[in-house]
C-alpha cells in the first residue's frame, strides 16, 4: 500500500544518533529512499534492534553528509556540538520538540561549525516509544518543521529540507523561537491541560467514574504519555509555555469570578467554540470542513465491523472520519461515520438496505 | 441489528415534555418497548417532528403514569412543579445534567407532591441536538443515574428505575449532591478544560496551527459543543465545579511556580498518568484494559476502508477500538486498530498477507 518513495538527494552517508521511535523511523525512511544509514545509540541494544529492523548499519562511517541527532531534549545541545566537532564536513540537524534553547546554548558557547547546524522537528510520534515502535512511514504527510537560524548556511538548510522531503513529510519553515511558541500552543499546552484534567480524577469515590463518557476519554488520552520525556519537553519550552499557562489562569479566574453571571460563562464558552474552528482539517484545508455524521449500531462480535465497512465501501461514499464509541456494558457499539453532508443520505440508504440500524 | 427490547413494566401512559435530542430518544425507546407515549414541547414543530419519527402521539393523555421532563436545565424546577400539579397521580422525573439545584428549589418552595418526583440523568448525548438527532438506542448500555431524595416514595423511585431499564441503560444510583460532584469531575471539568485549551488557539499566527496534531484535536473536540446549553449546565452546577476549578488552579500554580524544577513538573505529569488509569474501560471493567494497537496505512480513496475492514473481519480478530488519523496533506490515512495484545500478531499477519502495510 506504501507509495513508492523517490530516491533521496542527500549526497552521502547519513548518521542517525539515537535509535528510539523517531530516530529509527527516520533511519528506516532514509534507507527505503536509498540512503546509506549508519546507526548509533548510547544504549547498544537500541542500535542493534534498529539494525535488525533494517534501519541501517552499526559500522562506523568513513564520511558523513548529514547527521540526525534524535536524543532526548536534555542532551540535544551537547550531542549536536560533539557531532559538529566529530564530523567537520557534515550538516547536523536534530529532531527534538523544542528548538530555541539548544540553538541558544550552542550559540552562547561559541560552538565551532554552527553554520552547519539546522534544527528540525517532525510533528509525529506515538504514545509508544523505542525502536520497535518505529515505522518508515511515520512522517508521511505530517508537518516537518525546519528552523533555520541567521548564521546557517543555505546548503545546510537545503539538506535538512531534503531530509524532511525524503521521509514524505510536508515542510513548514519558521525561526526557532516562533516554532517554540507554536508548539507551546498546539502541543505543550494541550498536554498540560489533559494532565490537569486527568489529575482531578483522583479524590472522588470510584463509583463517580462510572458516569465517565467519551468526552472525558478524549480530553485525557494524551495525559497517559511518558512523563519522563514530557518533563524534559515542558522544562525546555517553559518560557512560551508559561505565557500561555498564565493566559489560561486569567481565563480560569475570569470564569471563577464570573460564574454567577451566565453571560461571562457564555463568553468563555464562545471563545472555545471559535478556537476549535481555527484547527486545520484534513488535506491541509483552512479549517475543518463541516461533515455529517451517520451513526450505525454495531453488535460487539468479531466480523461485524468488517461487514459494516464492506457495506460502506460498496456504497461508494468516502469516509472522511470514523470513531467507534463504546461504553460500559453496552451490548452494541456505535460507529460514527463522518462523510460530506451531501453524501450522508446515500450512505444511510445503502446501510439501511443492508440491514443496519442507522441514525443521522 | 437492534436487540429486541423487553416490554416495559411502566403501568400506564408516559408524557414526555420537551422533544429535543434526549426527550425524543426517551420517547422512541419507550414506544419501542410498548409504552403509550404522549409528546409535548413549547416549540410545536419539535413535537410534530418527534411524532413523525414515531416517538408517540400529540394527543392529550387522559391519565399519566410517568412524566419525563426533558427541558433545558434552567426550566427543570418550574416544569417539574407544574407537571406534579397538572398530573396528581403521575410520577415525575427529569433528565437534566444537574440534579441538586432543581430538587433544592422544589423543596424550598414546598412543592406539593414532591414525593412523586425522582430526578434522573442518562449519560448520553451528542454534539448534535434536536429531535432529528434522536435515536431509540441512544441509551443502550450507557449509565443512567437515578437520584432519589429522602422524601421520594419507593414506588416513584422504582418507576424511574424502570424507565432507565426500558431504554437499555445501566442504572447507577446516588443522591443528587453526589451526582452533581461526580458529573462536575467527569463531564463539566473536562468541558471547561477543553474550552480553555481551544480558546488559547486565538492570538497566534495562523501558520502556527499548521503544526497541530491529533492530540490537540482530541483535547478540544468537545469545546465545539453548544455554548447555550453548556452555559446553563455550568451555571447550575457551579458549586462543585468551582471547587474542582480551584484545585486545577492550585495545580496550575504549582506547575508555574515549579517549572524551573523538573521534579515538580514530573510530579504533576505523574498525577495525570495515574488519573487516566482510573477511567473505567469497555464493558464496565475496573479500568481500561491494555490493548495492542496495529497501525495500517489506508490510501485516501473510496472503498479502501471497506476493504480493510472486510479483511480485518475475515481475520476473525475482534476489534476493541479504532481510530482514523489523518493530517494535513497526508496521501494516506493511518487506521489504528486496537485489539487484545495476544491477537495483534494474528491481525498483522492476516493483513500483511492481503497486501496491507502494517506496523505495531
Amino acid at each position: 500500500m506504501s507509495t513508492t518513495p523517490r530516491p533521496t538527494a542527500i549526497p552521502g552517508p547519513v548518521l542517525v544518533i539515537g535509535c528510539g521511535l523517531v530516530g529509527t523511523s527516520v533511519a528506516l525512511a532514509l534507507t527505503r529512499a536509498g540512503a546509506t544509514v549508519h546507526l548509533r545509540d548510547v544504549l547498544p541494544q537500541n542500535a542493534r534492534t534498529a539494525e535488525m529492523l533494517g534501519a541501517g548499519t552499526l559500522a562506523t562511517p568513513a564520511t558523513v553528509a548529514l547527521a540526525v541527532v534524535a536524543v532526548p531534549p536534555d542532551y540535544v545541545a551537547e550531542v549536536v556540538a560533539d557531532t559538529l566537532d566529530e564530523w567537520p564536513d557534515a550538516v547536523v540537524t536534530d529532531v527534538a520538540s523544542v528548538k530555541h534553547p539548544p540553538l541558544q546554548a550552542l550559540s552562547d558557547a561559541g560552538t565551532p561549525g554552527l553554520e552547519r547546524y539546522v534544527g528540525s522537528h517532525p510533528m509525529a510520534g506515538s504514545e509508544r516509544s523505542g525502536p520497535t515502535a518505529a515505522s518508515e512511514t511515520l512522517f508521511e504527510g505530517r508537518a516537518w518543521a525546519v528552523t533555520p537560524h541567521a548564521t546557517a548556511s543555505p546548503e545546510a538548510v537545503e539538506l535538512v529540507r531534503e531530509l524532511g522531503r525524503t521521509t514524505g513529510a510536508t515542510l513548514v519553515e519558521m525561526p526557532t523561537d516562533e516554532h517554540d511558541f507554536a508548539v507551546a500552543r498546539v502541543s505543550h499546552l494541550p498536554q498540560v491541560m489533559s494532565v490537569l484534567t486527568a489529575a482531578r480524577l483522583h479524590g472522588g469515590p470510584a463509583d463517580h467514574l462510572a458516569l465517565a463518557g467519551q468526552g472525558l476519554r478524549d480530553v485525557t488520552r494524551i495525559a497517559a504519555s511518558d512523563p519522563g520525556l514530557w518533563r524534559q519537553i515542558l522544562h525546555a519550552n517553559r518560557l512560551p509555555l508559561v505565557e500561555l499557562l498564565r493566559d489560561v489562569r486569567d481565563d480560569l479566574d475570569e470564569l471563577l469570578d464570573g460564574i454567577e453571571r451566565t453571560h461571562v460563562i457564555e463568553e468563555v464558552l464562545d471563545r472555545g467554540v471559535s478556537g476549535t474552528r481555527l484547527i486545520p482539517g484534513k488535506h491541509g484545508e483552512e479549517a475543518a470542513p463541516q461533515l455529517a455524521v451517520v451513526f450505525v449500531q454495531v453488535p460487539d462480535r468479531p466480523g461485524e465491523l468488517g461487514r459494516l465497512f464492506r457495506d460502506t465501501g460498496e456504497s461508494g461514499v468516502n469516509i472522511e472520519d470514523l470513531r467507534i464509541d463504546h461504553d460500559l456494558g453496552r451490548p452494541v457499539g456505535i460507529a460514527e461515520i463522518a462523510v460530506r453532508p451531501e453524501r450522508a443520505e446515500d450512505l444511510t440508504s445503502a446501510l439501511t438496505e443492508r440491514g443496519w440500524t442507522t441514525y443521522v
